[in-house]
C-alpha cells in the first residue's frame, strides 16, 4: 500500500483513497461509537464484545466471519445493480398466461411505490393509525367484488397460483373434509396447476387435471370443487354456466380463476354461478417484475365469510360513532387457529393491492373498459389479420389472447422472427399464442402480423386502425365500480391529493420507530429501493427465455450464495414469496427427504407452544400432524418434554420447528441439545427465521444444528413491509435437503399441462419460479452495502439497543424472560398484566395511548397475553430509543396516577386513547384531565404531532356488522 | 383508415387502435366535458367558444392552430425522452470550473427532489404554512455563513455568475454610485467573467479584467470592488490577505467567489478580509444537470444587510410568542423598490438550496471535511504522480484542481487518450487541468495518470492508496456547522424523519389548490418530473464537448421551435434561468437592436404603473431609464398617456414593457394600438410572459404585436415552483432580434479569459449557456403530451375556471376590472378594501383565515392593495374550485357576522387566524367564538385538516431583530 508523501503533513492520519466515502453501515446503524459507549455503560458492559459474549451462547458462535465481503459504497452498489439490470433484455412480451405488461400510472408509481410514507408502513393491526391503507384496501375489495360479481373479497393473497390452492383448501373445508378430490381444468395456467398440485399432494387431496368441458369419469360425490380458468390459458372464453349448474346439483363448488380486466367486458363469474373467484390484479398497474410481487385476490359468497383465507378490511365505528376501518373477522386467521388452520397465509400483498386499487380509482369504470376494449380490439384485428394470412384461429370467443394454428409456416420460423424483432410469444401445438396488453401499440400489431407472413401472404401494414369489437354471449351487462371513489379522482391532481390524504392518516417509519417485536421494522433504505422500479427489473415476464434474464440470474446466484453463508447452509431456494410460504416450502423439503428414504411414516411435527401461529398452520398444510412441546417458566423449550415427545413418536417424528432466539427474545442455551435430540430420533429441524436479525454474523441456523430455515427478507433483509406485504421467504438448507429443490424450466413457464403427468412430486409453492423476484435487489443491496462486518455490527447493535431499552424500562415495567446473564436478545417483553388489577388498564390501553405520543405500539399480547414485545432494531438512534422509553415511562406514570387515585379509573387518558384532533378541540370537554394532557403529553409532540384520524375502534361492532366494501357515502354523514 | 370488421358488432363505435390510451390532457385538465358544461351554464355562455369569443378580442386571435402536433401518450413521451437522454454520453468529468460531479444522497433525492410535497410548494410568502422550507433555508444560510466566515447570507441566488454580477452591483450601490469601476481577476471562472461583463456593460459600469495579484494601472479611487476566485479557476489557492488590506485602505470592497467544499479545509474569506463572498452550492449534492439549476449564494457583513439582493429567511415570533420563521427585510426586494432597485432577482433556487442544506445536515462538519480531504488527497496523489511522470504542476497550493504543464507529451495526445477513456479534462496552455470530485475513485486516478504516461515514464497502477494531505498557510482553524441541526441527522432514518417533519409543516399542491394570481400554480405532473433525475440528463457538465450532448441539443432545438410557435415568434433563447433574467435578456436584445442601428440615444423604457415590480428593476439593470405610463380606472393602459409619453420621448424611446392579459386579469382591447404606437415612435415592445397561461393557442405575443417576450416555464409550462425556485425564463423574439442571440462556444465553456478581449458585446445572462438545462424536459414533456389541441383547451379552461369562480363569488365580493363583456381572463381580483371599514378586517386577515380552511391565500395586495387576485389554472377540478369558493363565502359570512355585531371586532376567527392545533387544544379558551369555529369552519376539514404549525407571525419584530442563521436551541425553549 504505497503512501505518497506530500510536502508538509497537516496531520499524521493518512486519508484512505481506496474505499468509497458513501458507505452505508453508518447510515443504517442508528448509533455511532459515542452513543454505543453511552448505551453500554447503561447496560453495564464495558464493550460490545462483552455484552455479546454474555448474551449469545459460546457453543453456537460462528467460528469464522461471514464471506459476504467488504462493505460497498452506495453509489458503487447502485452501479453494480445497474450493470446487472442492463444484462436483462427487455423484449416486448405477448406471453400472457397471467402476466401482462401494464402502464403504472406515474402518479401512483412515484407517490405510492416509491414513497416511504406508503412502503414503510406495517400491517394495519393498529387500525386507528392505519385508516389510509385500510380505505385503499376496502377499495381493493370493492373492486374485486364488483368485477367478479361475488359479494365478499379479501384484501389480497400472494399470487394467482396460491390463491387457487387456497380456494381448493377452502372447498375441502366447506365440505368439512368429507370430500377430498379437487378437479382442475387442463386449460388453467400451467403454473397455477403446479402450485395447486403441490398443495393438494401435501394436504392429501386428490387433484385431478382433466378437460372439464369434455368431461371425464369423475365421481361427483368425492369432488369438493372444480377450478376453471376464465378466459382459459389459451385465450378462449368458455361458457361455464351449464357446468356451474351441474356442479351445484352435485354439491360441488365452482372456482373460477379470472382476469379482472376481461371482466370489465364479459359476464362476471358471480353471474354464472361461481362460488369462488381467484386471480391476480397484476395487470392493474403493477409491473410484471419477473413474476412478482403482485396482489392476488379471492372473492366468494357471504356464506363462506368465515372459511375465506387472508385478511379482510371492514367497516366499524369508533367510540365517537364515526365510521372507522379495521381488519375484521381476525379469528379466521392462522395465527389464531394454529393447527386447526386451513391456510397458513399471513403476510399479504398490501402495497401491490393498494396500487391496483388506485389504478381502478384513477381510470374508473369507463377508463378500465376503454383499456379492455382497446386490448380486445387489438386481439380482434390480429386474429382477422392472421386469418387473412391463411392461418387458423382456435377460438371465436376471446378477450386478449389469440391462439393461432399456423398454416404454410412452421412454428420455429415464427419464433426466430420474433426473437429477431425482440418479441416474446407463447406457443401451442403447431402454433403460437399472442396475448395483448395495455402497452401494445399499432406498431407492435403490425410486427406481430409480419411474423406470420407466409410465402403466399404478405402483411400490408396498417397506419391507422379502428375496430368494432366482437359481440358474444357473454357481454357484461351489469355496472361496476359505481361508488364515488372510482368516479372522482380521474385527474392527476385529484388522485395525488387522494393518495396524500390517505397517506396522512397512517403512521409509518417516516414518523417514528415501529418497535414491533418479531417484525424487525428496520430502515428500508432508499438505495435499496431505487432499483426496484427500474424497467430492466420490472418489465420482465416470468416465463421469458433464460437468455433474457442473465442479470437476474447473476443476482439470484450471488444472493443465494450470500444467504447460504449467512445461515450456515449449502443451498438456497428463492421461490417462497412470504415467510409462511418459506415455512411450508421448508417442511416440504423435510417431507421430500423422508420420502426419498422411503421413511413415509414420519408425519409428526413437534412445535413448541411458544411458536408463531403460522408454524402449526404451515405444518398442517404440509401434511404433518402437530404435536406441541411445552415451555418452561422461563419461556424456553422444556427439554424433558421435548425428549419425551421425541421418543414417544420416534418412528413418526418428521421434524421439530423452532424459533431462535426464542419468541420470548432469549438465546436458549440448550438449543443444540434440542437439535441433537431430534436428529437422534430421525427427525430434522426446521428453524423459523423470524428472529434472524439476532443471529446474522454471530451464529446461524446451520451452526445451531438446524437443517433448513426460512428467511423473512422483509424483516432482517430490509424489504419494506409495505403496509402488510410484500414479504419474501426464501429457504436455506443443508446440501442433503438442497437436492430436493425443483429445477426451473423457465423456457415455457415451469411445466406446461402436458409435462405435468411426468412430474411425480410437484413442488412449487409460488406461481413464479423466483417468487417475488423484483424485490430481491433490496436484500441484495443491503447485504452488499453492509458487508460481512456491517452485518455483524448490525446484529450486535440490535441486541445492544434491546438491552439498553430493557435496562432503562426495568424500573418501570417488569421484564419477562431473559438469558442466564440477565440480558435479552434483540427484543424483550414488558409485562403489563398487573395494571388491569391495579388501575383497570389493559395492555391495549397502553398501545392506544402510545398513539397519542406519536408511536406505533410494540407487538401486543404475543407471545404472552397482556404484554408488549419491543424490538428496536439496529437502525434506530439512541435518541429515538430514548424517546420511546420516555413515552413508556410517562404512560407508566399515568398508570401510577390512576393507581394513586389522581386519575379516574374509567375516564383517564389511557382509556380514552387515542385522542383525535376532533376530540381535543371539541367545544365541550368533559374529561377529568386537561386537553393538553390528552394531546400533548410529551414535549416533542409540540414539534411534531401525528393526529390519529379516528378514536378507539369498536371491534365487536365490525365483526357483527360485516361491511367489507365501500359503504354508501351516506354512512359517513 | 382500414376498419376491420369483426363477426358481430357489439356497438357501432369503433375503437381507435392508433392513438395511445394513456393520454395526458384529461389528467392535466381539472374538469371533463360534463363539469365544463355545468360551469359554462353558471357563467352564462352556451359554449366554450362563445365564452372565449366574448373574452379574447377577435383582432388578436390566432388565425391558425399551433404546430406542436398531436398529443402524445405519457409512456410514449417518456420513451421519447429516454431516447433523447440516451443520446447524451456520460463521460467522467474532471473539468471543474465551478461544476463538479457529486453524490446526491438517495434519501434526499427521493424525499425532496422527487417528492411533490417539496417541489410543488410556492415561495414562502405565507410564512405560517411554510415553516418547513424556511427552516431548511435558515440552515442553508447558516451553512453559507459558517463556511464563508461572513455573518449574513441570503437564501440563494441563480448561479455563481449572476451572484458575482449581483455583488458588483452591490459594490457600486455601497458606494452610492460614486465609483463605477469593477475589477475582475482573470483567474476567475470564464463564465463568471462573461456574466459580470454583460451586466457591467448594461449598467454602465467599467469592468476591467486584469491580473489582480501582479497588479495593473488601476485608479483605486474609481474602483467600487474587486472580484477574485478562491481557489482560482486553475486550482491555485492564492493568499488574498494582503490584497484585502490594500483594497480596504482604498475603500474598495473585496468580493471572493468561493468553493464551499474547499472552505471546510482552508481559511474562509471572512477571515482574510472579504466583504462579500459568492459561489455555488452545486457540489453539495445537486446534480450538474448540464449547468443548472443549482443554488448560488452570497454572504456579507451585517452592515450591508439592506444592500444585499435576494431573499433572506429570518427568525421572528408568532402571536403566542413562539419562534417562527419568515422572509425578512422584504423592503430590499425588487418588487418593492421597482425602478430604484439595484437587482432584479425575484425567483431564487429554493429547492436546490434545500437539497444543498440537507447535504450538509446529513454529512455534518466532519463528513464534509472527510469528503473534502479525500478529494484533496486524490489531487495530491495525482499531482505527485504527474511529477513522477516528468510533468510540472503549476501550483503547490491547491484544493481539488491540479494544473499540469506537460513535458514529453503534447496536449492533444492526452486529450485523445482521455476521449478514448471517456474522460473529460480541462485544458490550459500546453497542459491540462484536472478537477477532482466526490465521485472520483482510485480507478479514475489511475486512468488519469495513465493518460500522462510518456515514452520515458510508465504509470504503475496503485491498488491501494492513502495520502497525507498538504499543509499550507491557509489551513482552516475555525469550527463550522456546530449547530445541532448539522450534528443530529447523520443516519438515514433520522434524516428521513427530519425531512418529513419539515415537509409536514408546509402546505403544497399535494393538499389543495394554490390560487395565486399571476403565479399559475398548475399541475406539475409526475411524467414531466421523472426524466429530471435521470443521470443521463443530470451527470453532464455544462462545458462537456458538443458530441456528448446530442440528446440535449435535439431536445433544445425542438423546444425552441415549439416555444417560438406558441409565442408567434421566430427565435428562442433558452439561457435565462428565471423570469427576471428573461426580462433582462429580452431588454438586452432590444438594446442590441438599437445599437446595431447606431440608434444609441434610445434609452427610455415605458412601463405601465400596473406592471410587475421586476419590470422596472430589469429595465434599470439593462441600462434603461424608466418612464411610467398611467392606467385608467379600468386598470387598462391609458392610451392617451402612452401616446403622450411615446411622442414626448420619440427620439429616446427604446421600448415599452407590457403584460398581457393585463396584470388586472383583463384582455385589453387596445393592445395592438399600443404596440403600433410604440413601433411608430421607433421603439420595440417587450411582453412580460407572466400571463402566458391565458394566451397559449388563442393568441400570442407575436400576434399581438410584441417583438420579444419571456416565458415563465415555471408557470405556464409546468416547471414546479420548488418552494421559490428554480424558475426558467427563456425568451422568444422576432427574427430581427434573434440575430443578436450570442453563439455558444460550448467546447471550452463559452469564452475563456483570453477570448474576452475579442468579445465586444458580451451577452450572457447566466453562467451556463442553456441556463437550467436539466429542468427543460419538464416543459418539453408538457407540450408534447398536450399537443396543439390540448394546449389550447388548457387556456380555454383556465379562462373558464376563472370566470366560473368570479361568477360564483360575485354576490359576496366586489370583482375589480373585467373585459368589455364582463368576463375576466385567467385570473380576477376580489376587492376586500371595504371590510376594514365595515368590520376592521384587513385583506391579510382573510389570507390567514384561509389557512384554517386548508388553503393558501390568493395573491395578496397585488396589483391593487387590499385585494386578492385569484388564478385557478386549468388543472383544478370544479370540485376544488367549489371548495375554495365555499371557503371564501364562509369567510365573507364571518365578516358579515362581525359587521352585524355577532362576532367581536377584535377577537374573531379572522383576526386570530391562523389557529394552530396548540391554540385549538389549549386548556383555556378565552375567545368569543367556539373552538370548532376556529379549527373546523368547513365540513371538509373533518376529512383532511392541515394544521398551521405557528400562529400569526410578527413581521415587525423580525425586521427589527435580525436573526438569519440557526438560533441556539435555547431560543426555542
Amino acid at each position: 500500500m504505497p503512501t505518497l508523501q506530500a510536502p508538509t503533513p497537516a496531520s499524521s492520519v493518512p486519508v484512505d483513497l481506496t474505499s468509497p466515502l458513501d458507505t452505508f453501515a453508518r447510515r443504517h446503524l442508528g448509533s455511532d461509537a459515542a452513543m454505543i459507549a453511552q448505551m453500554l455503560q447503561v447496560v453495564g458492559y464495558e464493550s460490545m464484545d462483552a455484552l455479546i459474549n454474555a448474551t449469545v451462547p459460546s457453543s453456537i458462535r460462528l467460528k469464522q466471519p461471514l464471506k459476504v465481503g467488504r462493505e460497498q459504497g452506495e453509489s458503487e452498489t447502485l452501479a453494480q445493480l445497474k450493470a446487472l439490470a442492463d444484462k436483462n433484455q427487455i423484449y416486448k412480451t405477448f406471453i400472457g398466461r397471467g402476466y401482462y405488461d401494464t402502464i403504472v400510472p406515474p402518479v401512483i408509481l412515484r407517490n405510492i411505490l416509491e414513497n416511504p410514507g406508503w412502503y414503510t408502513q406495517y400491517t394495519p393491526y393498529q387500525a386507528e393509525i392505519s385508516q389510509g391503507r385500510l380505505e385503499a384496501l376496502l377499495n381493493f375489495q370493492t373492486m374485486v367484488t364488483d368485477l367478479t360479481g361475488l359479494p365478499l373479497a379479501n384484501s389480497s393473497l400472494l399470487d394467482e397460483g396460491t390463491a387457487a390452492a387456497e380456494a381448493m383448501s377452502m372447498c375441502v373445508s366447506v365440505h368439512d373434509g368429507a370430500r377430498k378430490t379437487f378437479v382442475v381444468d387442463r386449460r388453467c395456467h400451467a403454473q397455477t396447476i403446479e402450485v395447486v398440485r403441490t398443495r393438494a399432494r401435501s394436504m392429501g387431496i386428490d387433484c385431478q387435471v382433466v378437460d372439464v368441458i369434455r368431461g371425464g369419469a369423475l365421481k361427483a360425490g368425492e369432488i369438493a370443487g372444480v377450478l376453471v380458468q376464465y378466459p382459459a390459458t389459451d385465450g378462449a372464453i368458455v361458457d361455464y354456466s351449464d357446468l356451474a349448474d351441474a356442479l351445484h346439483q352435485a354439491g360441488v363448488l365452482l372456482v373460477v380463476a379470472v382476469d379482472l380486466l376481461a371482466l370489465t367486458l364479459i359476464t362476471p363469474p358471480g353471474e354464472f354461478g361461481a362460488d369462488i373467484a381467484v386471480g391476480s390484479s397484476q395487470r392493474f398497474g403493477v409491473p410484471m417484475g419477473f413474476g412478482g410481487p403482485h396482489a392476488a385476490f379471492m372473492s366468494t359468497k357471504t356464506d363462506y365469510a368465515r372459511k375465506m383465507p387472508g385478511r379482510l378490511a371492514g367497516l366499524s365505528k369508533d367510540v365517537a360513532g364515526n365510521p372507522a376501518l379495521r381488519l375484521t373477522l381476525q379469528t379466521r386467521e392462522q395465527h389464531i387457529r394454529r393447527e386447526r388452520a386451513t391456510s397458513n397465509i399471513c403476510t399479504a400483498q398490501v402495497l401491490l393491492a393498494i396500487m391496483a386499487s388506485m389504478y381502478a380509482v384513477y381510470h374508473g369504470p369507463e377508463g378500465l373498459k376503454q383499456i379492455a376494449t382497446r386490448i380486445h380490439g387489438l386481439a380482434c384485428t390480429f386474429a382477422e389479420g392472421a386469418k387473412s394470412l391463411g392461418h387458423r384461429v382456435s377460438s371465436d370467443a376471446y378477450f386478449d389472447t389469440v391462439c393461432v394454428q399456423l398454416s404454410g409456416l412452421d412454428q420455429q420460423t415464427v419464433l426466430d422472427r420474433a426473437r429477431q424483432a425482440h418479441i416474446n410469444l407463447g406457443t401451442c401445438d403447431n402454433g403460437i399464442v399472442v396475448a395483448f396488453s395495455e402497452t401494445t401499440t399499432l406498431d407492435d400489431l403490425n410486427t406481430l402480423l409480419w411474423l406470420l407472413e407466409t410465402p403466399d401472404h404478405v402483411w400490408r401494414r396498417l397506419d391507422h386502425a379502428a375496430v368494432v369489437p366482437h359481440q358474444s354471449w357473454n357481454t357484461r351487462r351489469t355496472p361496476f365500480l359505481t361508488h364515488p371513489v372510482f368516479n372522482s379522482y380521474h385527474t392527476e391532481h385529484e388522485l395525488l391529493r387522494y393518495i396524500k390524504r390517505l397517506e396522512s392518516r397512517d403512521l409509518s417509519l417516516c414518523h417514528s420507530m415501529i418497535p414491533l417485536g418479531s417484525c424487525t421494522m428496520k430502515l428500508n433504505a432508499t438505495t435499496q429501493m431505487i432499483p426496484v422500479t427500474w424497467p430492466s427489473f420490472g418489465k420482465l415476464h416470468p416465463f421469458a427465455p433464460k437468455e433474457q434474464w442473465k442479470g437476474y440470474a447473476e443476482m439470484f446466484a450471488t444472493l443465494e450464495k450470500w444467504l447460504a453463508d449467512i445461515t450456515g447452509f449449502a443451498a438456497t431456494w428463492l421461490q417462497p414469496n412470504a415467510g409462511s410460504q418459506g415455512e411450508y416450502a421448508g417442511l416440504l423439503m423435510i417431507r421430500a427427504y423422508h420420502e426419498s428414504r422411503k421413511d413415509t411414516k414420519r408425519d409428526i411435527c413437534l412445535i413448541p407452544t411458544s411458536a408463531h401461529g403460522t408454524n402449526p398452520a404451515s405444518a398442517v398444510i404440509a401434511g404433518f400432524k402437530v404435536v406441541t412441546v411445552a415451555c418452561d417458566s422461563e419461556g424456553n423449550i422444556d427439554l424433558s418434554d421435548l425428549q419425551t415427545k421425541a421418543e414417544a413418536h420416534k418412528d413418526q417424528l418428521a421434524a421439530l420447528m423452532i424459533t431462535y432466539p426464542s419468541t420470548h427474545g432469549v438465546f436458549e442455551e440448550t438449543v443444540r441439545t434440542a437439535c441433537d435430540l431430534i436428529h437422534a430420533s430421525g427427525g430434522l429441524v426446521y428453524m423459523d427465521g423470524a428472529n434472524m436479525n439476532a443471529q446474522v454474523g454471530l451464529t446461524s441456523p446451520g451452526t445451531i444444528g438446524a437443517d433448513v430455515c426460512h428467511l423473512n427478507l422483509h424483516k432482517t433483509f430490509c424489504i419494506p413491509h409495505g403496509g402488510g406485504g410484500p414479504g419474501m421467504g426464501p429457504i436455506c438448507m443443508t446440501a442433503e435437503l438442497g437436492q430436493f429443490i425443483p429445477a426451473a424450466n423457465q423456457q415455457v413457464g415451469f411445466g406446461s399441462a402436458d409435462d405435468l403427468k411426468n412430474s411425480q412430486t410437484p413442488m412449487n409453492v409460488s406461481a413464479a419460479y423466483y417468487g417475488s423476484a423484483s424485490i430481491l435487489p433490496i436484500s441484495y443491496a443491503y447485504i452488499a452495502m453492509m458487508g460481512s462486518d456491517g452485518l455483524k455490527r448490525a446484529t450486535e447493535l440490535a441486541i445492544l439497543n434491546a438491552n439498553y431499552m430493557a435496562k432503562r424500562l426495568e424500573p418501570h415495567y417488569p421484564i419477562l424472560y431473559r438469558g442466564k446473564n440477565g440480558t435479552c436478545a434483540h427484543e424483550f417483553i414488558l409485562d403489563c398484566r398487573a395494571f388491569e388489577r391495579t388501575a383497570g388498564v389493559k395492555v391495549e390501553d397502553i398501545a392506544k395511548r402510545l398513539m397519542d405520543y406519536g408511536f406505533h405500539a410494540p407487538t401486543m399480547s404475543w407471545p404472552v397475553p397482556g404484554t408488549l414485545m419491543v424490538e428496536p432494531t439496529e437502525s434506530e438512534s439512541k435518541a429515538e430509543l430514548d424517546r420511546l422509553v420516555d413515552a413508556l415511562v410517562l404512560i407508566r406514570q399515568e398508570i401510577g396516577a390512576i393507581e394513586a387515585g389522581q386519575l379516574d379509573r374509567t375516564d383517564n387518558p389511557l382509556k380514552n386513547a387515542p385522542h383525535t384532533a376532533a376530540m381535543a378541540t371539541s367545544d365541550e370537554w368533559s374529561h377529568a384531565y386537561p386537553r393538553s394532557q390528552a394531546a400533548y403529553p410529551a414535549p416533542w409532540l409540540r414539534n411534531w404531532k401525528f393526529w390519529p384520524p379516528v378514536a378507539r375502534i369498536d371491534n365487536v361492532y365490525g365483526d357483527r356488522n360485516l361491511v367489507c366494501t365501500c359503504p354508501p357515502l351516506s354512512s359517513y354523514a
